[in-house]
């Protein structure tokens, strides 16, 4: 909140970024919409829209007197308070890493994206990897300039670069041993689990249709038990499920599948999970940069939180199954609260990340983290991706790919330009399981409220703990104040080893 | 379409006023987004963002250096062909417009404009113009601050200086004339009419349920037949039906009865009628000043051409009526071609605009028009409103208005700060009547093709001659190219006579 005895330069800074703030909210909507309900018609307008938008908030991150006030408002930087210098801090990393690129370039490269992310949506339709080879080779040779030129600015190396946009902070170096050790750990676990799988009772599969507007109306139920405010936010339909909008008005997407109404149901619950972070971030500090969310690592450790820690536990699962089953007008076998356990609990060697088990999971994301890696190093072509992608599933998750809508083609990040997000997913699931783990430590009511479908007492926790803080400290301070531990992966291990090989 | 040999400082102004267009462009769709589709809770994000864009695409516009470039443009005007001409025009207008009002004004306006529009979707709601006094008299004097600054600097009085914004040259000295005459002869017709129509059979009304989706359907069936594009646009709800988006992608939206499908049917054909304007301007100088539609009356005569003149004729009701029929599982007598043909001639003396008949339309016009002067003059108080339109009302249509959500609140334009709007939708109905009987005259097979419901000849006789042209032209002159004379209210009064007291 704006300090009247604070430094003229600092406030000057807080109104600059304001401006800049709002245009990204501006950007938000409009990418949720183009997500979410533009007709085709309308997609080269909207990438110039986004592009020119673009341009303006970096033109304004990049204006010359930006350094200047940065300059003269960390000289004063006794005048602010915590929050303000927190706030100062943000400003300065976001200025030095627009500065690394031009307006020209930030345009050209929005537009790229928009044109490549265009091109995928067809390529994935129709399962047509060549539709999106070209743009997506110009995208990417844009991608690895703006690396070059952030990596050079920071001292980074180019996949640090952007690894960094996404999860301050992190690198390579310290990600690769602990991805190296689930790599060595979750192919024999998940034979364990399979095998012992395989000793449990046969799987009913819950038979369709599930008519995707009860699906709706159940997501809808679910979003309101776990505290979704709709008078701030929305639940619609894209291809690719996300959280965007801003944090006024969440809007939150899903997609339905009339066969199984299992995986949308989780999906929205995922989304959910971020949706209550944005909700829940500090209000005194809206617009301002201290004032949003922490790297994705944090947001996704939020999202993995509600599906997988709490969603998918057998004490919300008794609660929540009958719900589900009152929802449908279609009786059947499978409704049998243990065998629904057992649906929602069930591992396989899936080709699809989103619908992939939590065991699976991290295989998943290892595979697109060393890839990505290659192709930003250019030792990967963008024509040779579906191959490598194909081999390399079937080296770790053991699978064979069938054509490239199920592989490579799965994911829109890469074709909206978005390298180095991927392994912030399995950051953040290690980040869950740490918090969750504190959280029902320090709070046993938490658990406890679970079994009767009351999240107000874990979200309380995560409001007072995580949401309210914005950006004001670290993630890996906010994890050790929180937790009392440094990032591990114990508790992450402690939780699959639970619930998938209970003793 | 930027010409490589034109001058350098008229590239300069594409490029800024193209920049002002993306912006507008977005405050577009997030404009749409908050009538058709926001959560409420969104509401004091959305006027923040809306405000911020607005004041960013002003102050570009009246960036110190944009009257330097304007200057030098005009001195090297001989470079430039026809089309710059005109494009450089248009930037010195709204520049001169823009220039008299500072950003802080124009962003302290639109967040009192966001604020009111927002009560008044409650005191709608509620029938309660108390919710709605305060702020819409903040908004009012700040309208009348506004109207004051450019009267001053473009020397034309208030009301004069709003109603220039709609239409390019309108003026009241010119407007009284034409609407004390409709003033004087609507009456004394209304009651012929009323009684003409007495003597003809009673109407059967149709007898709902008529359900929102099967009315949707229809309408998208109808927007089809007319030529909407439907991957460059949506169909959506909202409260007061609009046209809005991009040219690129046109949101028009619809509000349904279910007891009563006629209204909203036609409602779409009225707003389809703006969107084939938006969806025919030309391409080459899309997000250009000279590629943008020209006033209000211009706009207001293609969706009046489409819903009067066209689509209410007997022409195509015989053909539209079957497919009405066919889109509802509702057997009625109502059906009957004639009586259905009564329906939608009906006149009498509604309450609600929207709604109005074509007859009746131009009386609540004027009602608005003169109440409107007196508010900005200061000789109306926002609080004695309700009051001055129930006894205007009574007055000139001859009806009691018995609450204020069909009376005063009824209409979203005050309260969201457009004053001087409202007569450029009679000054439409005449033009359409205009344009319409000289699209006949010169191509005959326009009408004959109406009968068949094929459209092509009227759409392609609009795109060549008015919706291609952009702003090369003004109003009038393209008004005496087409049609061969200057605007008369003739035409009009041939029409509503042709129609209503038939030989």
């Amino acid at each position: 909140m704006p300090d009247s005895h604070a430094a003229p330069a600092y406030q000057q800074l807080e109104s600059r970024f304001r401006r800049i703030a709002l245009i990204g909210e501006a950007e938000g909507v409009l990418h949720w919409d183009y997500a979410a309900i533009m007709p085709s018609g309308g997609a080269e307008a909207r990438s110039e829209q986004l592009a020119e938008l673009g341009a303006i908030a970096h033109g304004l991150l990049v204006a010359p007197d930006t350094r200047d006030l940065l300059d003269t408002a960390t000289n004063e930087a006794d005048t602010l308070d915590d929050w303000q210098v927190a706030n100062l801090r943000e400003m300065k990393r976001r200025h030095k890493r627009a500065s690394a690129l031009d307006e020209d370039f930030v345009t050209r490269m929005a537009r790229a994206s928009s044109t490549s992310e265009q091109a995928w949506r067809r390529a994935r339709a129709e399962s047509d990897f060549s539709i999106v080879t070209q743009p997506l080779s110009t995208l990417i040779d844009m991608v690895r300039e703006k690396a070059d030129r952030i990596g050079t600015a920071l001292n980074l190396a180019p996949y640090d670069a952007l690894l960094d946009a996404f999860e301050p902070g992190a690198r390579t170096a310290s990600i690769d041993p602990v991805f190296d050790d689930l790599a060595a750990f979750l192919p024999d676990f998940l034979e364990d689990v399979l095998a012992h799988q395989a000793r449990q009772p046969a799987i009913i599969k819950p038979e369709g249709p599930f008519p995707k507007s009860a699906q709706r109306e159940l997501g809808i139920e679910f979003m309101k038990v776990l505290g979704f405010d709709f008078r701030h936010g929305r639940l619609d339909v894209s291809h690719h499920p996300f959280c965007g909008g801003v944090p006024d008005d969440v809007r939150i997407t899903t997609r339905y599948d009339e066969d199984d109404f299992t995986s949308a149901l989780m999906g929205v619950l995922h989304e959910t999970g971020h949706a209550l972070y944005s909700q829940g971030l500090p209000e005194d500090w809206r617009l301002q940069p201290v004032g949003e969310a922490l790297g994705m690592s944090i947001h996704e450790s939020q999202s993995l939180m509600m599906e997988m820690q709490v969603c998918r536990s057998r004490r919300f699962l008794e609660f929540a199954i009958p719900k589900m089953q009152a929802a449908f007008n279609n009786p059947g076998p499978w409704w049998n609260i243990e065998n629904m356990i057992r649906v929602y609990h069930n591992v396989d060697r899936s080709l699809i990340r989103v619908d992939a088990d939590e065991v699976t999971y991290p295989l998943h994301i290892i595979v697109r983290y060393r890839l990505e890696q290659k192709l930003l190093a250019g030792t990967l072509d963008v024509a040779d991706i579906p191959e490598a992608w194909n081999a390399s599933f079937a080296d770790l998750v053991g699978t064979k790919v069938p054509d490239d809508a199920h592989g490579c083609l799965q994911d829109i990040h890469w074709f909206d330009g978005m390298i180095g997000y991927f392994p912030t997913y399995t950051l953040g699931a290690m980040t869950a399981a740490q918090f969750y783990q504190a959280a029902c430590t320090q709070d046993p009511s938490i658990p406890a409220g679970i079994t009767d479908g009351d999240f107000q007492p874990l979200v309380a926790w995560l409001r007072d703990n995580i949401h309210t803080t914005g950006r004001l400290e670290s993630a890996p301070d906010l994890l050790t104040r929180v937790t009392g531990r440094p990032l591990e992966a114990a508790p992450f291990k402690a939780h699959l080893k639970s619930r998938y090989l209970p003793d």
